[in-house]
């Protein structure tokens, strides 16, 4: 296994006196230095607003934001750049696709599909659009091993849908669910498919035209990246028909007191001086990641995946929840220590430096299924070691003995 | 004149051979170096998700995030933290305005009040809020110095009025509205004043109690902070009638596939994970504009800009507009080289270093009311030095000839 460790700064840190073991990347990475220094030396070389200026340092910098819609257009494989924009976060870019196609295109009487393992910014706008028009919010079931239930995929989805929206990983049961399947479903039933990939494309490669999502939204900070950037990627035929929910600088064409007309797409939906040194921090971190290769970062993944799941699988008196094999996996295992609380659980590793992740992970609805009202929840980077998953696991061992004597 | 210049890494630069000048301050400024280190050190220290894991580091990355809450609070003397919350930008924070207590308040029938001063970003969102509404948006005209026309606005502002929208300072004339005199006549109407004050906060202390601005909006990017980050500070009893605009994690409390409650203002309104390192950004510059103080700060800008307007008022050939007089002048001068179309006479500046803005500086409206197409627009900041605008005056000079001749 190689190591990367080098590249992350923070993994010299000391909490509680040991060595952080940080593993609770589906909240949010850790950054490499070539993240932090290329958001420092933008600011240091060439910070000046965007597509405003004629002088050479916002020519600069507007090459340099421009670049990054290139390579996110690349590195997610949209056919035309003009198809990504730049927004805060996946929340943004989710509630973006509320504001503009659901309002548009959802009436009284039409429904919405979501799946139970949904994060609330996933669930929410949708949940909140389907009240404001009176139209049905549905919800696809699980099978017991948290994985997608097609049979209820295929009764959910009617010619009454309008929307179907859907994680392709679930931040707390790690499990993929199948995008491309579900947008020829969608798609046969006249409704578009709205994919919250914030949990994948820090871990696969992703190619938004095979999967033939009609919207696809993540954040830059789960994948390496700064906080404050979100993308989404929108097939352009579909981008065409949306009328802006901002207006202000750089997204429009003429403006009079009386009336205003739009820019060009993308610049129409980025409104105001955008997260410039973001998204060139966002562009450094797909360079990271396309160095390392998705083959390197997902083997080392599954490695350390595969021991984390089977170390709670062994452990008495632990429920893990979610599948039970790493083949179905992505990096990220939910379970509760059995009679314990998860904030004791997540309280007893932070004493040892290991900081995991305990509560509703923002899928209220989905601990329901579950049936606990929170889970602890471990989600591991390529840039851990089998050092520190076995530390978490004898340290755990430890602390639910601790709380279960 | 004290030099802060080294404060500023990106003044070493070098732009078509000559050191770089930068007076696009009004576009956005430049980054000190300790808001530099303050993200980078965020990222090598303290990086975790807020409000969200009980563990040691996401306590850190909370508390760091809500300690610029309570300085930016302080900063606009807001009576109370909770009448502060992050967004992405100045325009952000206008559409989310517009979006919130625009779309509840303002009915058929009813009148918007803006200035022929206005930006885009608090212009578009109050005309197409209207335009959706059938409400009429009203202009107060400018005195023909560009300062804002007393009695016209008495003239707008009627009983039915509900939002009087105004910049605290012009991004093109310089001129300063009478702010708290414009919230009076608002208030003796019932509607309600929003503040743009996006080109102010740099440059003078503020206090929206004594402004009495319902809502005041503003940037990280234009007073030394990060882009990605802007400001909206709300009155609480205006804040707490309003639903949010987004959903999502965090700005919940309880959420079933039916419903959602609805967390604590301030943290309803930041659905999503924000931009972190942004917020600390801008906790950072707070602190360096603090510990030069509004004193200093504003008699260097007020010694360059005195330098500047008199040096292009005493130039043959050169129209400035908006007031001659630097006591009604914010850092900004508004000019055209008659006969020369201002890009031009940028690009002329630019090829010896000198980086100012050609453009309608997103306020179309007012270029009409200037019934000129374009000018080129001078933006000083602190450090900025007299031998710079000299020289930007005597390259001026050069480029002026070599066109007009």
């Amino acid at each position: 296994m190689t190591d990367y460790r080098a590249d992350f700064p923070i993994l010299t840190t000391k909490i509680n006196g040991g060595p952080l073991i940080y593993l609770d990347h589906a909240a949010t990475s850790q950054k490499p230095q070539v993240v932090i220094d290329a958001i420092s030396r933008y600011y240091a070389t060439a910070n000046a607003n965007v597509h405003r200026g004629v002088y050479t340092l916002a020519a600069r910098a507007t090459a340099q934001y421009e670049a990054v819609r290139d390579q996110v257009a690349a590195f997610i494989q949209a056919p035309q750049r003009e198809s990504v924009f730049f927004t805060r976060s996946t929340t943004d870019s989710l509630n973006w696709v509320a504001q503009t196609y659901g309002e548009q295109a959802v009436q009284a009487g039409d429904e919405i599909v979501v799946t139970a393992m949904e994060h609330h910014s996933n669930l929410v706008p949708w949940q909140q659009l389907a009240l404001r028009k009176h139209a049905q919010l549905k919800v696809i079931g699980l099978l017991p091993n948290g994985e997608l239930d097609w049979q209820s995929a295929e009764a959910m989805v009617t010619d009454r849908t309008k929307i179907v929206a859907v994680a392709q990983v679930s931040n707390v049961l790690g499990v993929t669910n199948p995008i491309s399947a579900l947008a020829k479903l969608a798609h046969q039933h006249g409704a578009i498919l709205v994919v919250d990939g914030a949990q994948a494309v820090a871990h696969q490669p992703v190619n938004v035209q095979a999967l033939d999502a009609d919207f696809y939204a993540f954040s830059g900070h789960k994948m390496f990246g700064p906080t404050g950037v979100g993308v989404l990627y929108g097939k352009l035929a579909l981008l065409k028909t949306l009328t802006p929910p901002q207006f202000g600088g750089e997204m429009i064409g003429e403006v009079t007191w009386e009336h205003t007309t739009l820019a060009a797409i993308p610049q129409r939906f980025e409104a105001g001086t955008p997260n410039i040194s973001g998204v060139i921090g966002l562009g450094a971190a797909i360079s990271y990641i396309q160095q390392i290769g998705f083959d390197t970062l997902r083997t080392q993944e599954q490695q350390l995946t595969a021991q984390l799941l089977n170390g709670l699988l062994n452990m008495p008196g632990v429920a893990v929840y979610g599948p039970k094999s790493v083949a179905e996996h992505g990096p990220v295992v939910a379970f509760n220590v059995i009679g314990c609380h998860p904030h004791d659980i997540a309280t007893g590793l932070d004493l040892a430096g290991i900081e995991v992740r305990a509560g509703h992970h923002c899928a209220q609805p989905l601990m329901q299924w579950l049936q606990v009202p929170a889970t602890v929840r471990a989600s591991v980077a390529f840039y851990n070691t089998p050092a520190e998953i076995d530390h978490f696991l004898a340290i755990l061992r430890e602390v639910r003995e601790f709380f279960q004597s």
